[in-house]
């Protein structure tokens, strides 16, 4: 009966207009895996206790749901893609080979894990496998040379943050080449899914850039770095995690496919508080930004329009200060502009903590952590309806509402 | 009337006998200053939510009370302190003059902290003072090289580990010369409120060891090393922040004065996980200690006693394990040892969010972390009541309930 | 008359038979582009006076020459191999596209570079070129987001260590995956030269394993890890830079081809010390080696074997010292062995000076820096004849004569 | 006959005019105990060649005796000095007691140091003691937990930067506080041997500033921050190593006893290339001096001069680029500015070999080393005689030609 339902038509065409769905990833066991000795390879600065963040999480998840939005959870999405024979066999070569896990039990492996069931095999591609956890007996130089804890498929505690991996431009989607190693793989599973999870596989949409069997080498874009903030616009963060090769990339993929008419490459200053244009810059109101302008004040922009001849880019640097180059580009007189509360020592501590990571889910209504105090009274004070939500355990892993959520159908303004 | 009022009889005689008064502070200024910038250097990994952390040391004191012992706070007593006309004085010499504020206006500083109130002075002292706070006009080099947000007197965001800073052994104390610049000067708070608070002034206690007018160089001690374990023993752990030459003193002035009979002195491998003894090896109960054996199993113990000539010490490395020579040391047949619960990452986990630094408030009563919770099920199988208090924030410092505390009267066991 | 010239017959045999012929790099542009600022992303601890790093290079060479091996410049190869105008265009696709310069002037720069003589070309594909040297105009996003001292081409100062790019295996020839981004792109260097260089182009051999266009995620290889000792048996650690995933890979490899019979996988402990194989143990005759006992006391060797079945592999660990272990696979009564000479001061800091990764130009004859008086005074006295070379400069970039030396033919013992 | 000996008279009143006598230190034992493992945290990037850096040292001497200048070795000081049985008994009890080597045999220990000959004894206060080396049996604690190759006695390889530790600055001299407990000591031999060395103990000058025994805090002072420029001004580098609080007690000293009428204090930027003032600018001649100007042109200079009270010091910050203010200071037009040389690449890495401190024999003739080609080139041009001596092995200590000489009696100018 399937063939008579209609099919979703996915899109994100703004940064805070009705968000309608929306990926996210509740911890789990990839972040049960976290330890002192192995969190900063992770990329995690601390260990976090991960059933209390899967409460904040439900309380995040909650939150959304209240105002509409459908919520996609990643594992769920996983199980059931797995589901399909056709889908296993193209997630688990991708994961399971002599590159991953050695020469002499791939094979082996491989086999084993396209028998058992979708949901403890999700947990496998997500939350990682141990040594000590080998379903079958390994004979290879690999799993000789590992310690019992050691990992023969790594754990992904950043898919937490499923905003970076694939990113929903007007109606299109990316599918990025990540920067780092330990996330690398994240980009597998979810293009599993948009491959053959009958919600996305039935459904009609470009992917306009990105390919998860395809080497991008310095090319490297994540989605916290990406805002299509409507008007054809797309802002993207150039800094540690995205490089101007894959920006230019992008761009072209999108003029050419008639994604976006203008792109705004934005340089951050290179300090560990950016890692991501939206740790810096999020969107709270149709004209209404939130930014840290001990790092914004050091961005350039470059306008990047389609050129005079095919496949050609007209780079432009902006002159002036990003948020009126933003408000340019929305055809706006000005933003208005909420910096984060407090005083010196506040401010660079709300910044850290995601005050200025919050995410819309309709004009004017976003949802940060309950522990930004300063922040969230100033984007009070200027109108914002602020839901907050505690995120003692989950900002540990230094994200907040915006970089949590992977918007699939959200409304233009 | 205060004059017929019996003086107090301070005194630890054991790690887990009831405790009746214990020395806290609670989280305030300096942590409000700690940023991503400082927070290295003034010896925290992450910056706190500080509303909060208070919230959850209000329930942490409330356990404590609930049990009857007497909580005194180290703010107030620091500011009771600075009521004294001379200890006021006392301090203000140690604490700002031209090696600290620099010349030029050392002078006007502490002749203007002498006429302002104890409240606010005590918060200067323990929260720091910014160059945008300086009351005074400030003509001094040092006080041109700073940005207004640096500090003309530091934060001592560390004085939330009230265990560290003195130690109080069987019946006298020590003062101790902390390993790092960014804690030395909490030893000089708390050593004129132990000479000059009228709680302490008046009561007899000799002070064992330590002055804090006195460069101790390589000789450094801190209380989280330190455990009056009963039967005149001492434990002191050797590591990054205790030195054997602070251990030798220690043991010399003990036997010098009848203070103990016998150190342990307990070498630690060199790890993060094992900055203090008490972060792998608290006791719970009369004959139950709770360790990390990750660490534990890697420690040489080394028997201090007094040696047959006056002045002199014996000193002899131990064959057996911990766990062992303390039993021999308490005359008990063996210690029961609970290890940090959960598998391999798990337990990793649990040491690194202080579940072995625990306190007791009496034989087989602890106070933990409630995120613990796989070895706190340890301890209460082993029969353990384990009092769980929220550690969200006051975690983030890497310190648990036994480092909060400074008990300052304990029983015997 | 090319034609009829014999084509050469590479194969290196063993780790100390007679030297015929080898590949060296000459210090040069790459190394002139270290800074303090640049040195640790490029691998390099220090810079480099690179005047001076190529006079000791030259008595390096010499050193070689007087013993009858012709020595083989990379760079004049990677000259002659673009006078190839298919080979030019070959190595400018894969140095010169949108993933390493970025969208929108990688064809103009690529259609540049292809019409520039071969030497400055050359010089640019190893040295690297700086946005200030750009010979075109730029207007990509790219190019706009550079300082003038920032790279459009990346320099590659570690092709001074020629051992480490590509390996010759008894008669065939590995193309390594490198373990770090910096040194990637040596491979594709010297692929083209084995492609498409007279020299090579013409001769007959095989590449064992390791394809410049394929991607091997985790699976590493680089040459300071691999040793064809002889007997069939080739030496490979596993550590930083070489993993078991690409051990696993070559051995597979090597054994379905016939290019040898046995490899000994040796784990290395994780240490700065011992970040290559021949860092800590290396040949100087038929039957000694000298290595560097803390490290090499810790291996764990592993014995790869042809499976029963084809494509399989026997792995077995080995019980005895790795020395024992080679002997026996030598068919030796045993290894004599120098251990890396002085007290413990001074064999750390000769270990570190490459006193353990001198290389041999035939039998009991070695070259080493001469720093490394205390080992090569063990070594002489073992009868090894050690010819010392200057390294105050070339041995600041951690690599000894072993590292700097890609043999291309060398006798079987 | 010693009586009737003319005494001595020190001062150094200049930068630049002919230098008479000055003090330094050939590499020995300390920097033999460096290896890769130590070396950091006794603050050197790399270990050295001792013996080589030995032979550099000699033609640093050399070129220094040549244009008539005497030069005192250290070590050689030292040893003279220990013959005195008070200096010995002063120095022992200061480097060999309860702090230093523990309880239980400091006695013992500085018993037997007092007895053995002074040159051994000269060698084990500068190049440290191991436990193995230890000569006497060792019952303590300390010694007990040490293993062979851990200090009892730490060397002090800084040694070589005779700068750091004292400043004559005009007619007297400074006993430095130093900012790192690695050098600390140095201070200690050096007091030692201005006090009871023949030579020094009966000459007749004023020790402006400092005191062994006493502990600074925040206030430390190093050599190579300071610069008896002339015309009783004084040039201070206030940063990672010499602090406001130290240069305001400098200037205090110097101008209530007459010693200097102005201070210039220079706040250097915070990054590793400045180290101290005389890493980034150094005289050359009367007129003219050789700066990096990524880090010169970054310092602000604030000027100290006698209040109008007794003990007042007037401080202000100056407008003008550090060159000009110097300029003023001694009473010329303007200062010649000689670069460091060459393109962005080779600036940097000259400034890092030291290309800008180099040490003026007289007016207009400096030693540097050799490695820096680009930078002495255009000293050359400026009419400098720029005498090079080797620097391969002695450069890695990050010091050069003015780090490695404390002048003791110069001309003014």
């Amino acid at each position: 009966m399937k063939e008579t339902v209609m099919s979703i038509t996915y899109g994100v065409h703004s940064e805070v207009g009705k968000l309608r769905r929306v990926l996210v990833h509740r911890p789990g066991a990839a972040l049960a895996r976290l330890t002192p000795s192995n969190c900063h390879e992770l990329l995690f600065d601390d260990v976090i206790w991960v059933k209390q963040a899967r409460v904040e999480h439900l309380t995040f998840v909650d939150a959304i749901r209240h105002r509409g939005a459908e919520v996609v959870f990643l594992r769920e999405a996983l199980m059931e893609t797995l589901r399909d024979i056709e889908a296993r066999r193209w997630l688990l070569e991708r994961r399971v080979n002599d590159d991953t896990v050695g020469v002499g039990f791939a094979d082996d492996l491989r086999a084993h894990l396209m028998e058992i069931d979708a949901d403890p095999l999700s947990l496998i591609l997500m939350g990682g496998m141990s040594k000590a956890e080998l379903p079958i007996k390994a004979e290879s130089l690999f799993a000789h040379t590992l310690r019992p804890e050691d990992f023969i498929l790594p754990p992904l505690p950043n898919h937490l943050f499923t905003r970076d991996t694939t990113c929903w431009i007007y109606g299109g989607v990316t599918l990025n080449p990540m920067r780092w190693n330990a996330r690398k793989l994240e980009t597998v599973n979810v293009a599993a899914i948009y491959r053959f999870h009958p919600d996305f596989r039935d459904a009609d949409f470009p992917v306009w850039w990105g390919d998860p069997d395809n080497d991008y080498g310095l090319a490297t874009l994540e989605g916290g770095d990406v805002m299509p903030v409507g008007n054809g616009v797309v802002l993207v963060g150039v800094g540690e995690r995205t490089t101007p090769q894959a920006v230019g990339q992008l761009a072209r993929a999108l003029f050419a496919q008639g994604g976006a008419e203008r792109v705004i490459a934005c340089k951050l200053p290179i300090e560990r508080a950016s890692m991501h244009l939206d740790t810096v810059f999020t969107f709270c109101d149709r004209d209404l930004v939130t930014i840290f302008p001990d790092a914004v004040d050091k961005i350039t922009a470059y306008s990047l329009r389609p050129g005079e001849q095919e496949g050609q880019i007209d780079v432009r640097e902006e002159e002036g200060h990003l948020t009126d180059v933003v408000a340019e580009a929305l055809a706006l007189n000005k933003l208005r502009v909420v910096q984060t509360g407090g005083d010196a020592y506040i401010a660079e501590r709300e910044q850290w903590d995601d005050g200025n990571n919050v995410v819309a889910l309709e004009p004017g209504v976003v949802v940060g952590y309950d522990r930004n105090t300063y922040t969230n009274t100033q984007l009070r004070k200027a109108g914002v309806e602020v839901i907050t939500v505690p995120g003692a355990e989950l900002g540990r892993g230094r994200g907040g509402g915006h970089c949590m959520t992977c918007p699939l159908i959200r409304d233009p303004i």
